[in-house]
């Protein structure tokens, strides 16, 4: 496995390697990998020839209270488990060789409003914009065939898909399932700011996702009713919840036809702790 | 030659050129090709094994009440000139595939505000965000090693080396000087909107930047009463000037240091035709 910095060295690779006829598989991460992030991986060696991984904390997709300076990094051990893996190449550059003049000064990519503007763009301002920006960026430098994508980041997922269309990205998206502890708990890097008694709330996050789920399928009550039943059941367990929102699991519009695809969303925090999970109906 | 009207084909076609260890060379043009153009395909041509030219009139790059509709579509002599220059591949797609949406709904790109909200940024609004999305989007689908822009619209040809560096992209841009008539008049689609009368005064606005390049190199005025100067000679010959700037030539700053590179940017309305033209000092 190598290990690159450089943007250049980068490009320069994986263009060999497209000139040899293979296919590229790209899973960006922002390192502290999990179970999560290495099912990405797997799906990326499965349909390709090549696998490269990003490691990169984005500055430009955290808000000015956001937690990018507290974010966990673990490089050495992230490294470990990519060659377990068989990872041909990482990519871990530098804040100073992503965004040398600052990332607020930088060229940026805005996805439509539409599928931005509610949810996470409500509650996290700019953050898509950050998102599609060093996403735009990484498929440049890695130019890949194939590149995957978590459910668990469920409105990125398809930010990243309207991203690849309009911009007409030759790269097939795919979007691999959410990975969950024992308990329900969605795996994410998050997890571990929880304290022991948080830990101990945060799975009643799924539990109320899924017992909405049961209730739509029932058919016996209104989304709207359904979405503030839920808020108040995540506030009754201890948490401030952002939204749960029941939407079109396409396009992220209200649902408003009993035959749309539904996709419940919900972010809610504990403590300074802010979780996110969303289950498909 | 080949000509393509679908993104994926073009994809397939030039990264199988890229396979056999090929390097592309790209010119985006909107088409109503004229020697200015050719230039910029002669450019490609010298720099790389393959040449796609597109032609294409971006929507998104037109204001509310500017020439889109009006703006000549030539494509069959385009064909014939771009066939004797020996051009490989032409792609000529529909507004359909490009903006499936709409151009309104589409992702966009924007570059950063210093280079783009002065000048043409100020009198075309969003212009600058309709040229940076159409270049990401043919950037994307041809994959250029070498992209070829006109010296003339100076403001995007930076504006591109700007989105290049921050993107990403590994794709060198080469700027080609203006072409003139004999008057001096810089070539451009626009001219054709010209009168007998309008054509006749039009080589003025070359005549105005000249003369003023002289008073910088004499050093004799302020560089703020040139501009004014240069204003109120083109309000004489019968333009109505949007503005007249000399800025440093790398940034578009304000030019403050007597050692900058210096350019000078003009532009200026005859009736409804609106002609732009640059001077480097």
């Amino acid at each position: 496995m190598q290990t690159l910095t450089s943007n250049w060295e980068v490009s320069a690779l994986v263009r060999q390697w497209q000139r040899d006829g293979e296919r590229i598989g790209f899973v960006p991460t922002m390192g502290n990998l999990h179970e999560g992030h290495l099912r990405l991986v797997k799906a990326a060696r499965q349909n390709t020839d090549r696998v490269v991984v990003s490691i990169y904390v984005n500055p430009m997709q955290f808000g000015p209270r956001e937690d990018f300076t507290n974010y966990p990094r673990t490089l050495e051990s992230d490294l470990q488990k990519l060659t377990n893996l068989k990872v041909d190449l990482v990519f871990h550059p530098s804040d100073e060789s992503m965004y040398p003049e600052g990332s607020a000064k930088s060229s940026y990519v805005e996805v439509s409003t539409q599928l931005t503007e509610g949810l996470e763009g409500a509650h996290r301002q700019h953050h898509f914009r950050g998102v599609a920006t060093v996403v735009t960026k990484l498929f440049n430098i890695v130019s890949p065939d194939v590149a995957v994508f978590g459910e668990k980041d469920y409105q990125q997922l398809l930010v990243i898909q309207q991203l690849v269309k309009d911009l007409n990205y030759p790269i097939e998206i795919i979007g691999e399932p959410t990975i969950r502890e024992g308990d329900g708990l969605a795996l994410s890097s998050r997890n571990q700011y929880l304290s022991k008694q948080q830990r101990a709330i945060a799975p009643k996050l799924y539990d109320v996702l899924s017992e909405t789920r049961e209730r739509i399928l029932m058919q016996n009550m209104d989304l709207t009713d359904l979405e503030q039943a839920a808020i108040m059941q995540l506030e009754q367990h201890g948490f401030a919840p952002d939204y749960v929102a029941i939407r079109n699991a396409v396009t992220l519009a209200e649902a408003d036809n009993p035959t749309d695809l539904l996709v419940i969303l919900a972010a809610a925090r504990l403590g300074q702790t802010r979780l996110i999970d969303n289950l498909r109906v």
